[in-house]
């Protein structure tokens, strides 16, 4: 069946018409410093946000009934499949991510649903053989079920570390059997509640021992697609261990991970760590660890993950400026880890508010080229920091400088000149940018 | 002259006396678990903040008018030590703590700048070999003077780099010279304003290097103390790179540091990261990190740093209970980096605030003393982790297991039961410790 | 049949006690300054958190499963009373609190859901008259449905604001049946997702015109009950009308309703939208409208209604000291308005939650007499507000100066003499009293 | 003397032009919708950010070194006067605003005080006469000395009432003599640090008394200009008392004030209450006391008042929109409550930065005219709340309809049909509107 009959496949129409359902910025055969924005942007659909979720907040019921809940079960499993591919078609999308659970219901046992997944995964790749969609990452979901209360590799349950053992097995082979380009690790429930109950090393440790299992296990069956981390300060715990960025990294680092791991960067989560989105892509570009992208939005004045669809143009040129500098995503993408508004509860609202997050990013990738393309910020900072290519700056970063050389060259001097940093103008530049590029 | 008038030696009144210039909980000499309660709590008196600060804010002049603020220049600089070591005495303290510029003011070079310092520190050499009190840590003030304004060894300006070398080499010669314990880094300024025009790497490579060149000088001048990195996440800058323990950690780490440094952890500093005050100390004790403590209080529902002095006692019983678990804290100590309210401007508000945080301290230790005597919490994990300690969890901690073993164990098991955390139980337990302990 | 099963009647057995399922310091029956300890706290048990919620978090499931779980519909809704008049007995606490669907389950229509409403009240009163049990506040739950997707009273769909209306005037109608104390009114969705659809003013204008209709309903069936408005700035809306007790005054005020209403105020409610618990009590104090409270506690570093039992003892002392100094809440009480943290999902943790926050609130009864007894904090303001009671400053007070004559008493002068305001000393004090009393 | 002398008057070059001292999109003279740009937005220049502030902060000395430093006390006042003039003309701003203590220095007592205001005054009335800038509001700074210490018009000390009764009495009579379009009431000090030193009641008094004698004496004496209160939650204080639009018009409300003030709303005050600057704008709009605006920004992670120059173009945009619905701000203005980052020390900044605020405030204004032109969110409205234009929600709006008959009205219906609201339809539509306008 068809089941968003209202929408027929988007058109491009162009920034001058008034149809919602139309791209205004995104093209994605439109070329862009020698690659198609497609290729770019890489734009997937979350699952879960598009498909199973109904709207269900902490305060109220689902809103939103689609038309393929009237079935259940693995009727609905299947149902969603099929809506799925539907709606990646027409919104002419080449990626998509899941969680285990989003694409099958749980069995009475781990075999059980293994089983399940299995059925849905053959159907899928039965799909994604007759589309160009491909799957960009999939992760497990070790944060919904009541087992995984005081977490999933960091329960103090034994038999929970198993499960997720377990899970995460299931998860590789079925990356592997749909070519998925990345695999997520993001820990719902690994994290702490309070330390009053919480052995922090064990819990880390266990953390450490189950990715080292992961990469072991990936590199046994032949899976090559990168792993990613995906960092989040809090909620559901109240302190969760992959915090951010620089957390994570210390905690790779410390264990001898970092070189098995890349970050999957989610804009919301950023922001509750207290950085901007482009804080936490340029730690992980500099450290070649920037792998991919949850992109959304949150709003800076709510405390929790709002995961709203990526609309701010200075978020989303920032972040593509980042990416452009980075090369690229990789294997990464842009993957829309976003959900509508409780009120936007209508099929439709799914069309434009992918078309919003897609048409602002592609708005942002043209900006941000042409910031690149006239050197405007790479002529600020060669000027900026120009002492550093000569004289006792080079020095000092060639490593002939040390205290004693340092000390006889600035004892007697008497003042250094140092040159406004032009914040305000580099803002009102890339305001013009922004309306003219 | 003698500065503090009013106040004669405070006294160890016990806590039945309603005398405010009593301590009511401390007592140095009282023995707890095997140390003396000083041994315990090595406080330490933050010169800036006691004898240099006036009460200035943002919006508003100072209010604190000392009895040393008739002289000016080197006159003030010896007055100061004069007070200093009077106020140590009365308040007997072991320990105090300084920047470079709060002893001594600038020349018009940086030579006239340690001649300046040279003969300050004389005088507190004098002082100290007729007083008990020790340097708990010095550290440089690369933050203050406008020279600093775009940071200090991560500036765009080699000049600046060039003169930080030559202040924390002076720095270093201090802290051989007075016996300082510990030499600290807070880079006020280490962190960037916009990304726009940062070059992030370029000034992390450079901060890595200034401090190399540090360890290295120190190693090469013998002085041997603890070096200490403190974290803040933001203020003075938008955006600090020593944001928490964590980051610090990923970046000494990447740049093969870690083993050379610990951390000073601030209360106040741990909030503004999103993080408790506990979390810190612990995360930094677990990696063997927890080296000293800036012990003061924030506002939770401030955004900045209000450096307020320590009084609540869940966070000196929780900050006692992880230096307790960490044998103490070496060379480190209880540096009260806190500061009077605006509006408590008397000399005599000095040693009430004083005497506040040292009788909160001294109770929590007491608290976190008789929780670790009792076993209470490490009960609690010991049998909350039991899982760990045999079976497949024995398998998982002591490396026998994988993703394999682990699935066959877990795959056709219907349920796995776990217990509740009894987060208010423990709540309940420790206010019984906090009131009957 | 008995739903705690493992839990008798608590005991009093006094702070030395270490059984858990112990008071440790409530005694219903133990007179503090004229009136016992039960007629001061007049202590209420939720209905929602404690026999509907299940542990259900954004990203999980519910954990609680509870013995009368196996019932469903109407039978669940009975056996929940069931359930809740046992915990009541045992616990011996004397109020209990319900939105109307906690207690009952929707059916097709309106009438229908009355219907089941009515059989579940007419339960109800029988239970509470073989009890010592009242209802301190019933409320309408207008949040959880999808109807109020836009609103309740707010909705810009007039056919939502007449089922509010109906469903109100059932609740009045049922406030009456079961002689509640008080009726509240919490707007949870009555507020805005985004002014850009939002027509604030008529919204506004509508929530008065409901609360005018509730006034008059209320007066026309007799029902004498208190009227409570209570105040949360956000979740789950982005902005929510009734955001502190100021704003919420300054719409009572300004439609006239401000002689109608108090203020039920909820801790977590209060730091959420920026302002202490004693602050909001404070305000309402002064204001004449301290009507309730929902006695909870949040986490000041997480951004949501984390809804915990109180156990904060600075909290719970200045929070019945502002009671005391309101002598008392009349017709109101102190609603434990708090869940169990998800991972402490066993039944025993409902009766160690409670006693922690009836625990907390009779130590913060005692210290805060104490603290009125002694006249504390009394004295430090007479003394510092003196200059307000003679000379220049009762001319202020008693309305007899002006701008001139003030002018022309202090033109001239030199100096204003201001004296610390001895903060730190002040909570030293505090400690002291917490830890004596 | 000539102060800037890089620059000359600034251009309207248009937005092709990199000169970043031109205009790009502000052109005084440009009409929209029947009104000159100019006489829209009423721009002004804040005294103190501009001429009298150096770059501190609370972990910093000045950075910015200004032409006019090289004078002191009376003569650096006159200087400041000229450089002022100065800069008013070159950027061609229509008006400007200051506190006293801006304009000219304190003497020993306040007769001396304000000989010296009176002579600055005289200068500036001069200025003023050969120029078309006008005074769009001035105050007075109560909060920088240390007198202050504990409140202004709220202080504990009755002399500090009377000094600031004299102090603002003289503020009048200045504005009287300059002509200001309105008078300012920011109440730095007026709020607490700590509840348990603090007569909350005694102190909202007085505030009140002081805010009654201040409407008096401007009657008595024929000032006609707006009286404006200008809310900020915190900062300087830990509470200030008003802390936002509707906490400030409950308190206008109680004590019948609310007819003689409006509102000078902030834009980094409204973010750190925990609103955005469009709630603030439109609750005070609604409510009629829409007075003016301090046009900066605040930056979402950090928790104080940053006063960045407004350059958001979501921002100026939805402050335009309100700003048009409310007719423009009568005798209001744009102030540039803004500084420049401490780093952007060069006085070109000062032209770069106000630029940038009025280029952002320009294209905001031509984005709201042309969003309001074509009715983009009018009609959302018109449909969205259709249902109360007729039928029952006639009945509810025009006051026939009350609980009975509502009731009637929907007992038996089975299901209310809301609509979708099309959240991110519209944040993409304003990105549109935004890059098209």
């Amino acid at each position: 069946m068809e089941y968003f009959k209202n929408v027929g496949t988007i058109s491009y129409e162009g920034k001058d018409s008034r149809n919602p359902l139309a791209f205004k910025y995104y093209n994605p055969q439109e070329v862009v410093g020698g690659k198609t924005m497609e290729e770019h942007l890489r734009f997937s659909v979350a699952y879960w946000h598009t498909f199973t979720a109904d709207g269900t907040d902490p305060f109220g019921q689902g809103t939103m009934l689609r038309a393929w809940d009237r079935y259940s079960g693995m009727d609905l499993a299947k149902a969603r499949v099929e809506a799925a591919f539907e709606f990646f078609e027409k919104l002419n999308v080449p990626y998509f991510a899941f969680h285990d659970r989003d694409i099958a219901p749980e069995g009475e046992t781990l075999r059980e649903t293994n089983k399940n997944l299995d059925e849905i995964t053959a159907l899928i790749k039965e799909y994604m053989q007759s589309s160009k969609v491909k799957l960009l990452w999939n992760t497990a979901n070790m944060f919904t079920h009541p087992r995984f209360v005081h977490g999933a590799a960091t329960s103090c349950n034994a038999d929970v570390f198993a499960y997720c053992a377990a899970q995460v097995k299931k998860g590789l082979e079925t990356a592997k059997e749909l070519g998925a380009e990345n695999y997520v690790f993001w820990g719902g429930r690994e994290g702490y509640e309070t330390l009053l109950n919480t052995d922090l090393q064990l819990e880390l440790d266990n953390l450490a021992r189950f990715l080292q299992m992961a990469v072991d296990y990936a590199r046994e069956i032949g899976y090559t697609g990168q792993f990613l981390i995906e960092p989040k300060p809090k909620e559901p715990t109240k302190h969760q261990y992959d915090y951010d960025v620089a957390s994570a990294m210390s905690f790779l680092q410390k264990y001898g991970l970092d070189r098995s791991f890349k970050f999957n960067i989610e804009a919301n989560h950023a922001t509750l760590a207290g950085h901007t989105f482009q804080h936490e892509l340029r730690w992980a570009r500099i450290n070649g660890m920037l792998g991919s992208v949850d992109a959304n939005q949150g709003d800076y004045l709510l405390g929790w993950d709002t995961d709203e669809f990526p609309t701010d143009l200075y978020e989303t040129t920032l972040a593509m400026y980042e990416i452009l500098k980075n090369g690229g995503l990789g294997s990464g993408g842009l993957n829309f880890d976003a959900k509508l508004r409780r009120p936007s509860f209508e099929p439709e609202d799914l069309f434009y508010a992918h078309i919003a997050g897609m048409d602002s990013f592609a708005k942002g990738l043209k900006v941000a080229h042409r910031l690149i393309e006239d050197g405007v910020l790479e002529e600020v900072l060669t000027h900026r920091y120009r002492s550093f290519r000569e004289g006792i700056g080079l020095d000092i970063v060639s490593g002939k400088a040390d205290f004693r050389t340092l000390e006889a060259y600035i004892l007697d001097k008497k003042e250094i000149q140092n040159e406004s940093g032009r914040q305000e103008k580099l803002k009102s530049i890339l305001n013009q940018y922004l309306l003219e590029a």
